[in-house]
């Protein structure tokens, strides 16, 4: 048979499909726009991640900057090249030690940490069970990983166990979130690891929206869990969220994250964190060891304003960890309600497909530990007085 | 027919099968340790990507403590969450304009800018073909495009070209790195652009190592070729090599551009670029611009090397970029003469599987615009005093 005869197109049109795509993005009501902000703005910023408020912590923007004149912009090479530095091990360290675990691994983003840890612990010998409201990040590490994928209903331990005793792999490795992104809620981690030590299987735990927050002092969901030093739990935690840097870490055994550091390729070939962001990381780990109440009024600002949106007839669950989740009717909807709320002063996230599980949309107000009274109460006004039809029961 | 009854391990054993994998790479010569390096030493630093001297330039570490201290540690949320700042807009804005595209999108990293390029410009409808020795980060990307991927012979493009003419998908991305990580040669860019051409099929060039040391002032290996504003053409380069900080971008048409922005999962669902990285890489690119002979600098001073190695009866090739490659027998073999000349104050490169496409193993000597002659003299000693038998001819 002949291969068919590939098309003949002029250099000016080989990129037309995106035309047509974007148009289809734009019918769906899912055109996305770059805002970008400036160094200095008067809105209440409830559309990040920084759930400690350390990001612009002086002790943590000064230990970035200090760092910089001190090592350098940049690492200046991968991991394994001439990019390691002390700045690293000591950060992992104490990331290690703040968390209970035996040993970490910092990579460039939570992003390449989840991909490394994934694909290098499962491959095509393994079946990978997950839950499908695994955030995006997660599901690119088990496209990636070659593994037999089982993506079972969420929250349902009992599919999870199904998945695992039916699996044609030998190895097995359960993925989750801790606090699953789209609506805040928390995964039944004990449940979960029992499920795994039943079948063989080792569980991954991304703590994105748990390190900093949940557990004693911050130490996050698995450690509340008491899964922290466990010898066959890995967990991922984002340097981005509430160390206010950027990067990522793998926590696990000692063996574990020695595999990841010869054989995860999003460690290997990619540049190693910089300095700036290792030591602003570092900092915040510090803040949070002094301070380590800060967790908890995080918490607390995620339960009073979703306790006053309730109060105005929102359907809005009382949430687990910092990030409030109200269900909208359409993309077109949330756009137009956030848009609305930030002409009046208050940035909340928009989370559309593909950013959900569901198809369903969401806005998202994310909590900080620095939030005053008087800004929760900006937001529940704002969010109130911007509500499209039917927001309210 | 029953599914086989999966293993029941103790919690302990699960990772056990890691500890056979360390085996299995320590007998192959292919374990790695990361040595980290203090704030200073003495070394003769020839193992990073720091082509251009830049990461310790008082104005580019300058700038990214300043920016550290202005807009904080952190970009706190994702570019289409709160992550979006000024400063990313002005870092395009100027990449493009010094490479000569329409414009550009920054990513956190160079690996996920590629994983980003490659998967949102292919995908389940399109082709992908590329040459066998393309960066490993790059084919992380063609893995979890799901397109059909063919690799042909290293530096044939009539390989291409037939991979091309005799595809199944309608649509089609060729892929090569510029300057090819393993020897250091370069790619026949004009030649794959005009068969790309020939074929309806789109040009993804990763210009890692020819952005900021080939063509005019630095401007990268695909303004050299002419190709920087083309149609069809999309480039990816790194922050972290050239520019001394972290990160990574994209640059081509405007329309690639938004469709990243939007649909690329490795740009969406990761946090922004640090403001300090941003503000370094904003700061790299003055100093290039005021000072576009450094590029030639980096390129003069590879050669150097290499033409003192060549004499020095050495198997290399005159480098056509800043990094030298010296093949090796065997990885131990690697391994030890690179240990051997880190004790003598030299640290270079050490390249084993899975980082070379071909098995062969290389110690790589990276230039930089900044090494004196009494530098190259050193290095090219140290080399020589420290070759192992066969080394040279």
């Amino acid at each position: 048979m002949n291969a068919p005869v590939p098309p003949q197109l002029p250099p000016d049109e080989v990129f037309d499909w995106l035309d047509a795509e974007a148009e289809k993005r734009a019918g769906a009501g899912l055109t996305r726009k770059l805002r970008p902000r400036p160094a200095v703005d008067h809105e209440l910023d409830l559309a990040g991640n920084d759930y400690l408020g350390l990001a612009r912590d002086k002790r943590v923007a000064g230990a970035a900057a200090a760092a910089a004149l001190r090592w350098g912009a940049g690492a200046t090479g991968s991991r394994t090249g001439s990019g390691s530095l002390e700045l690293h091990t000591e950060l992992e360290h104490e990331l290690a030690r703040f968390c209970g675990a035996q040993a970490a691994l910092v990579f460039s983003s939570g992003f390449t940490a989840n991909l490394g840890a994934i694909t290098a612990l499962s491959g095509a010998d393994a079946a990978i069970v997950t839950d499908k409201h695994l955030h995006p990040a997660l599901i690119e590490g088990c496209r990636l990983s070659r593994a037999d994928v089982a993506a079972v209903a969420h929250a349902t331990p009992s599919a999870i166990k199904h998945a695992l005793a039916t699996r044609r792999k030998p190895r097995a490795l359960v993925v989750t979130d801790a606090v699953f992104s789209a609506d805040g809620d928390l995964a039944a981690l004990g449940e979960l690891a029992g499920a795994c030590r039943a079948h063989g299987a080792a569980l991954l735990v991304n703590d994105a929206l748990g390190f900093g927050v949940l557990g004693e002092g911050g130490r996050g969901a698995v450690h509340a869990a008491g899964l922290a030093g466990a010898p066959d739990v890995v967990t991922t935690v984002t340097l981005a969220n509430s160390l206010g840097a950027q990067g990522g870490a793998v926590l696990g055994p000692r063996r574990v994250i020695r595999h990841l550091a010869e054989s995860a390729r999003s460690f290997l070939f990619d540049t190693a964190l910089a300095p700036g962001s290792a030591a602003a990381a570092l900092a915040a780990l510090g803040v949070l060891r002094a301070e380590p109440a800060l967790a908890a009024k995080a918490i607390d600002a995620a339960g009073n304003i979703a306790g006053h949106l309730k109060a105005a007839g929102f359907r809005v669950e009382l949430p687990e960890a910092a990030v409030v989740s109200v269900r909208v009717p359409s993309p077109e909807v949330a756009v137009s309600w956030a848009e609305a709320c930030a002409e009046q002063g208050v940035r909340v996230g928009c989370l559309r497909p593909p950013s959900v599980p569901d198809g369903v949309c969401r806005l998202r107000i994310t909590a900080r530990a620095d939030l005053t009274e008087s800004d929760v109460d900006k937001a529940v006004k704002v969010l109130s007085a911007t509500a499209p039809h039917g927001a309210t029961s």
